[in-house]
């Protein structure tokens, strides 16, 4: 069987994971080199995983004919030019979210993907999670009826630094995109308005440097359904990552994973595992899931399930998101949109 | 032991509900005499459950010194009217829910109280129930930390004829009144802005007569916890009642009442029990446990244990909520008390 | 609407509780009278749930020719003898298990139930709980296809007195016993062989005494199915209550009830209740539901659902359980009914 | 780093799942050859995951001086020999179970370890279990207090056709043989005296062969506990497997792992996922982690976590079992071992 001869651009902690399920769990394709300006991180993810090319600069990768696809898993600011470069050198792209945090990149690079006709893929993981993946197939089935509200909780089990906090663009951009993603993933619908509260309740450092670490951001969507998320970059019983789709026929709900199923009874009570720890634990599965379907499409040439529709329309929510934060008003997305 | 007498005003649903408690599993009351404009039903309740007197007219029960306290069932735009009267006669008061929709007549029946030294209870009955009862006392406790998101998911299972949706005053003041009292009770707070979200999704002659079925509101806490409430008329599973709060040190979250623990496991999969089907299943032994504090509170004169604050500030969101979906922008409480 | 006179025979803790179900519950019944030679407990239960007549001798009451249906709550040697004497007397009789210790009696008060056409009903209430009596009901259905392998854990909160070990017939007898009757219940089965496992781990003076108070017995049933119970005189976080019965299309398990359904999730873990404590708790509502449909059978005429050949079949086993402790064997419970 | 390298003896189905392990989740091992008298099956195992040498003749691997550990996944009558020629050929091994149906065989194995100083470590995969395995570290902790009862349902979603179930030993030896070494496990204990029950209920072929497919056995433990264990060859709702260990503190019990949390709420119900079909699903990483610890152990020269010592007293409590079904009586290990 010829493998699918794939290069990682960026060897930090997703591309050491994108490593990881491309080595072990997909047959199909194999890494053909990695890149990063830290050569030493290059190297040492290559030889974690027996990848026989390394190198500091992303070009080399590139200007290599023998590789067909790459996954670009550098800093967010490099994504849509690196990603607009792949595609011309004749790449299939898998990008890393957020695509850019300015819609006319994001818009510039689907461009580029139309001129080339090469295939780009957003890195939403969590639509491949074994729950989230559950409730949307039960939606999309009409086992629900008509989807009428959507309600997700994502909360992370400890805050970032107070500088991460800052560079990142803030909670709306940095952690809540990966809810609006699931959002219209669960409703099988856009977002047409947007309504944000936020408070800084957890660190004080966070609120000082202009952000919100608490907040609840309300959705319309489309197609008449309504929404809620709520975040919190601390919850002392870990990475509570829980989805709930109500409709005319029912709902579907997915509860945390724990490590085991096993309850201790005593005199205390009875206890259960707590959630899952963090990204890497609740959804390891689903960032191979993920590069397993991009795989599939790209050999089988078929259409990447998450493309720059959704890489787009989650920063427009995020952008929708502050602005109401800021002006303390509903905001339609058509309006960032047509900004 | 002397036992308290109670006298109910009102045979309908209620009256029926309380008359039962009390008889039943209140040792230290006894009902004295019921009334209704339809005598024939205060009579239907008074021989089920062998009260010794009924009649037509309220004002009999209230001209009775011996009855020394009095539950108002009547319908909602008597409640303040009757209550007052009542305090006027010496009586102390257990009310239902609204007390008014004015705040006008709210105040002017607190100031009843005040000058008559009685005690008014008003009947939100789900601060007693076992499972919400539980959260509030484990956010009281401290368990929870500072409380930073109160969640609460209410949705009837079926909907209301669309002329009792019109003529009781719309979803916020008619159902989603106790969300608003149960957010106040999680969140130890009052409610400084509400945003109310809301369409017509069950049925569209709700929708045609103004109402709305299915919304979502957002709520910010004067001590800066944030808050979300779902409503939906029409819950295909049954009803749903489910309330959680975050805090900064955990989460407390109940679920929903089944009428057993069972489980069915088949080849089409694991089966358990709906939720029970609707109020007075799911809340019978809360409106036992309202009497038993108004009791209590009567009878060892202490204060009791939801007062006509809560029932202003509910009555104040119900309002808070309407011009937020009308003018479509975040309202504060503010402006409506001060209205 | 003529309500059915009942008598009470026993004014101890099981007396005490059928009067309040009678009184509260089951509005066809009412309680005439209550005996006891404790005259004062007698009293004491008349008058907190207004009965009108007390006294000390059970054969007042068995005179009073108004009283339709007894209820027999005295000591259990002295249940059958009490029982024939009512049913002698005219009465329908309720009567708490075990009807007796030895077969003989058992046999005799069956004969006398014949001659005198009168009903008798033993008070196995565990069948009417909500949890076992929907397992029981979906296996009845058919909906687990034939019933194959049945499973009951029972254990206590805690141990009694050695005394009371010593002399209430041992763990088989006076605990088991209700287990036995499940199994029979549950598997819709009488059993054919036993095999009992017993040792003393919780209290050596229970061990000391002769008694075990850890046990494990399996079951043939006569319809082919095996099943097993599993008792201990003590659980660290309570009454641990749970039946399963496993069939060829599926399974129908029951868990514990807890008192609400709230989980607190913090660092230490994810803690929910532990079961209801002991019988009381768990058990109130099936002691009022075995009363309804005794009720029910006497004033419709209809049989009994817990009769005699229930009541003999439980002592059985009980004792073919002890005789396989004794002589380390299976024991067919036809060498104890044709002994 | 140096891999230990490892010979796989059988390319059956657990020969591929241990190659699988060794290959991707195992990075201190490398699989240097597979051997198979079906050399096809072998070259197909060792294509699948880059095995460098493959062969029909396990004694050109045992001749290889570079392989220091051989697994031996080839028929149960070989593997005793094979083990020992591996021992003698200087490899440490880890042996399939059961290491043979004669306790003269397992005995003569743990001589050949003795003489070599080889490691040989025995496949009981469920020990490594993350649902049981953690239910044994609260018993060996101490948090359950004395240990007093073990409970295992081991139920398979499907019976093996009838000529599988003759040539396999049976019941006991088969499939309860995982049960017995688990039962230990839990325990912390060997047992002393087996009690067996056992219908053909699922296929009277089975019945006819002499064997059984549903079955309950009792355990008396060494250090005084007792234990239960039933069995079927058939589940419908797929593969059942819980574990349950209760003390004197309290009482660990794991559920069954389903492919996802996500329940679905109608007015049919609230459904959950089914347990994981089967052996493949539910306990692959067991197969991981037992030769992760294997690996370890060799590498470390630590102890083994399971040797021969559980390898010969789960098959010495299998024939107990049948010979307590044989001759309808509880049957003392002592007597097997003795024999």
């Amino acid at each position: 069987m010829k493998k699918l001869r794939i290069g990682i651009i960026g060897a930090g902690r997703i591309g050491n994971v994108h490593a990881q399920s491309l080595t072990y769990f997909i047959p199909q394709a194999e890494v053909a080199m990695i890149t990063d300006p830290n050569e030493q991180a290059a190297q040492r993810v290559a030889q974690a995983y027996g990848i026989p090319a390394w190198g500091p600069d992303y070009r080399t990768l590139l200007a290599d004919p023998s590789i067909e696809a790459v996954l670009v898993c550098s800093p967010t600011p490099t994504h849509a030019d690196i990603a607009m470069a792949a595609m011309r050198a004749g790449k299939h792209v898998f990008c890393e979210k957020p695509v850019d945090l300015t819609l006319e990149k994001i818009r510039a690079t689907a461009r580029v993907a139309q001129e080339t006709g090469r295939k780009i893929q957003v890195g939403f993981n969590r639509r491949f999670d074994h729950n989230h993946g559950r409730v949307r197939q039960l939606a999309a089935s009409g086992a629900l009826g008509q989807v009428e509200i959507v309600k997700i909780t994502s909360r992370d089990p400890q805050p970032p630094s107070p500088e991460y906090a800052a560079s990142s663009g803030g909670l709306y951009i940095d952690m809540m995109i990966h809810d609006f993603d699931m959002a219209m993933f669960l409703a099988g619908s856009d977002v047409r308005e947007v309504y944000a509260t936020g408070v800084s309740l957890v660190d004080p450092r966070i609120g000082e440097a202009g952000d919100v670490d608490t907040a609840i951001v309300t959705l319309s969507f489309e197609n008449g359904a309504l929404g809620v998320i709520d975040n919190s970059r601390r919850a002392a019983y870990g990475y509570d990552q829980r989805v709930e789709v109500f409709g005319s026929l029912g709902m579907a709900a997915g509860e945390n994973d724990g490590d085991t199923t096993v309850r201790l009874s005593t005199e205390a009570g009875v206890v259960s595992d707590k959630p899952q720890y963090f990204f890497l634990e609740r959804y390891m599965a689903s960032f191979t899931e993920e590069l397993r379907q991009f795989v599939e499409a790209v050999v089988n040439d078929k259409p990447v399930p998450v493309g720059l529709h959704e890489g787009l329309m989650s920063v427009a929510l995020a952008k929708a998101a502050r602005l109401s934060l800021d002006e303390h008003r509903p905001v339609q997305v058509r309006e960032i949109l047509e900004a």
